[in-house]
């Protein structure tokens, strides 16, 4: 009879250590399937322990399938020994992602968080905590919670002249999110363009979702339409306001063009990703594509990752009118992908006018920093052997230099320098037709303005100049 | 020369409404491209504003490309008139998905919030606020924050068997999410296995990401597993611990052939979905699948949507080492798609032992209330005419009903007596092979203990038994 070592002043309860041991029995074949256990009774007086101890394992036996039970008769073995399935290979040591640390570090994938009003949202939050203790919980509306969306319709018309209804707005965790969501609502099939140089996150996310892309080439004027007409490609993503990283504004007949492209075909699609266009260091914002299009085919895309927070992970888009009735009609199902929480705290952000206070600080604050770069540049020389480029908008420049090293060499130099900064070629699709001067992004919202001199000290005595 | 009424008392500053006025008279033609602009001075004077306002002006409509500039000769229209791109369609009216609201709701997609820890988790809120303020705002790791993989990870050993190193593990914003990622990583072209009856959401977002989805049949055992090798599907999606929508828990004997099925060729899997194991009422829980995987072809999933609450947007799945590798080479460009903040404040609370007492808490609760509606169901007289049926497990049963009503005509007839009560054939993806009695799914999470006696009361009126 079954004689487990049952321990009664273990922590594990009896009844599961003799579960423990009548499956091990089972699994390893000593207990064949077909035999018959032990009645619980007899067990019970065998294992000196009471009958609802006995029953208790054989319960749970039971539900998972290890036996069966057949009135008046009792208990038989039902599962055979486990066979191997082969090892399963050894789990990999834990790969934190290594980021470099630089001394001063000229990325541009990360905003300076220590602008964030972190004690205005941490109050915004307490509030949320303590006003909408019920609809906290709930599932938010499968396009994000009606206040928020209603919050970004008010910002787009004050700041970007865009007429959207909040209805037309989707909310989701990044763009990355949004992207693969669109792909499925615009099909997989058609082709997509993208811009070449451009965001190469982009291009890895549909190819990613299973989506045919095509990089699109650029002139001095932004993505030649002539090319994207050739290329075959239905929906194209654009950075019209400020390309990245080339930082080109596409003048209004290039937008013209565009427009006139996507509305020559049915199903042509434009997605324009206004990732930065709130950092525009003077005049006006540049008007959005979406303002000028007036036959419902450009996707709004823009995220809270720059103007406020990587970690928030809120993204949002404006879908044009017939695509939000095939989206009401055919993507209900998705949740929301945000917490109600941080889209309670974030319309209330938005309401009291908090959001447009920090940007008009941040918008003070990078625009020192670009300066104080462009000073640096001239007065440590750097602007005798290199040139920048980027308009006055968004939170990175180009830098163009001669052709003393690759730009792998320079990138190479200025790490080991302690400067972080990174290659156009990162965000080339395909090869530049034409050989090019070396080149490099450098972003300035983690570099502070009086470090500028000194880090481009570093640079002088990295790239020798 | 033009001549713009400028309203100097306005609230738009002088130099952007000189700069609407130059853009429409383009826009609509009335400046045609290659025409001269006045001189900012010339300008200036006409209008008697500053030099600087008009520059202003200029200068924003050389940004956006209306105009260009030439060198000691002045500006010139650039754009044209904007050609008419066709009318979009009107935004229709705000579409906010009108839930059915039901006096006594037996719906499955919903949790009990009124049980959620409100204070502890806004104090613990409060405490991620003040003490994490440098790392919050910081992109979270792609994974997951690290303290929130390694609680999943020690409960997932103390509660379901599984031995899971927190590198192993990607948290993201909803099931949804990451059965999206995984149709990326395992490929859209081989064909994924659903269960039928089951969660018809999974097959449909298997499908909009563009995966060949295959019904299979089950029977008593759950997943009948000749019938997937019959599909010619090499991934498959299973309840095994509590099926959706049967409540059929798997015995171990079919556990063993689904695994040997996915170890029989390479490239098979077996998405092992747990989304309501913690709520077994008896006995220990059911071990999961992936604890009897001995050759790494589970990719475990589950959600804190049900243990929490669906507003949180949290889930979570554990990779097999092999997949692993391949995750972090080929998808380390997407970002977590849950905010930071709601990492770190889940962590605390399961490190503090918070999550467990909530589960032991609920489910006490969540007992009582089945528990009230059996006991109703034979005090009604329910039980003459249907039998309940789903295990002692998970937060729904099912009602299989004599004939003398349609599925519909008895979802219909509740529906007015204000019950919500769900049809099973909602959940067939194919219609039943042989004709089937009538079912309904019944949810118990909405429905208070003591409302259980007079819901029943309204369906015994509804449907007359």
């Amino acid at each position: 009879m079954l004689t487990p070592i049952l321990d009664s002043k273990g922590a594990m309860p009896l009844y599961e250590q003799l579960y423990r041991h009548i499956r091990r029995e089972i699994e390893e074949g000593r207990l064949k399937a077909g035999e018959r256990l032990p009645s619980k009774r007899a067990l019970a007086a065998h294992l000196k322990i009471s009958v609802v101890t006995v029953e208790g394992a054989y319960q749970q036996l039971l539900a998972e399938g290890y036996l069966s039970s057949r009135p008046k008769r009792g208990f038989f073995v039902l599962a055979g020994e486990v066979p191997s399935l082969g090892e399963a290979p050894p789990v990999p040591p834990p790969q934190e992602s290594a980021r470099p640390v630089f001394r001063y570090n000229f990325s541009t994938s990360a905003v300076d968080t220590a602008l964030f009003p972190f004690s205005t949202w941490a109050k915004l939050m307490r509030e949320v905590l303590s006003q909408q203790e019920g609809t906290l919980l709930d599932s938010p509306h499968p396009q994000g919670v009606p206040q928020l969306r209603e919050a970004i319709a008010c910002h787009l018309y004050r700041f970007r002249g865009i007429q959207a209804h909040p209805a037309q707005i989707v909310v989701g965790a990044g763009s990355e999110v949004l992207i693969s969501l669109l792909v499925q609502l615009l099909g997989r099939e058609v082709g997509y363009g993208v811009e070449d140089p451009g965001y190469a996150k982009t291009h890895r996310i549909l190819t990613s979702c299973g989506a045919q892309v095509a990089p699109i080439p650029l002139d001095s004027q932004g993505l030649r339409v002539d090319a994207l007409e050739e290329s075959g490609a239905e929906v194209v993503h654009v950075t019209p306001s400020h390309h990245f990283p080339l930082g080109i504004i596409m003048p209004v007949t290039r937008r013209q063009a565009l427009l006139q492209w996507a509305a020559s075909r049915p199903g042509r699609y434009i997605l324009e990703d206004d990732y930065d266009s709130e950092f525009r260091f003077s005049g006006r914002p540049i008007p959005a594509l979406q303002s000028l299009d007036s036959g419902g085919r450009v996707i709004y895309l823009n995220t809270f990752a720059k103007s406020l927070a990587p970690s928030l992970r809120i993204s949002y888009m404006v879908l044009p009118p017939q695509l939000l009735e095939r989206w009401q009609k055919e993507f209900w199902f998705y949740s929301s992908t945000v917490p109600s929480f941080e889209q309670y705290a974030l319309a209330s952000f938005m309401e009291g006018g908090h959001f447009e206070r920090h940007i008009n600080r941040t918008r003070l604050r990078y625009k020192a920093r670009r300066e104080a770069l462009l000073t640096a540049a001239r007065d440590t020389g750097l602007t005798r052997v290199g040139t920048f480029t980027g308009g006055d908008a968004g939170l990175h420049l180009l830098l163009r230099m001669d052709g003393r090293w690759k730009e792998e060499e320079l990138t190479r130099r200025a790490a080991l320098a302690g400067v972080g900064v990174s290659p156009l070629s990162g965000c080339e699709l395909t090869p530049p037709a034409a050989p090019r001067l070396p080149a490099l992004i450098l972003g300035y919202t983690q570099v502070d303005a009086q470090d500028m001199t000194p880090a481009l000290e570093q640079l002088k005595k990295a790239w020798q100049f």
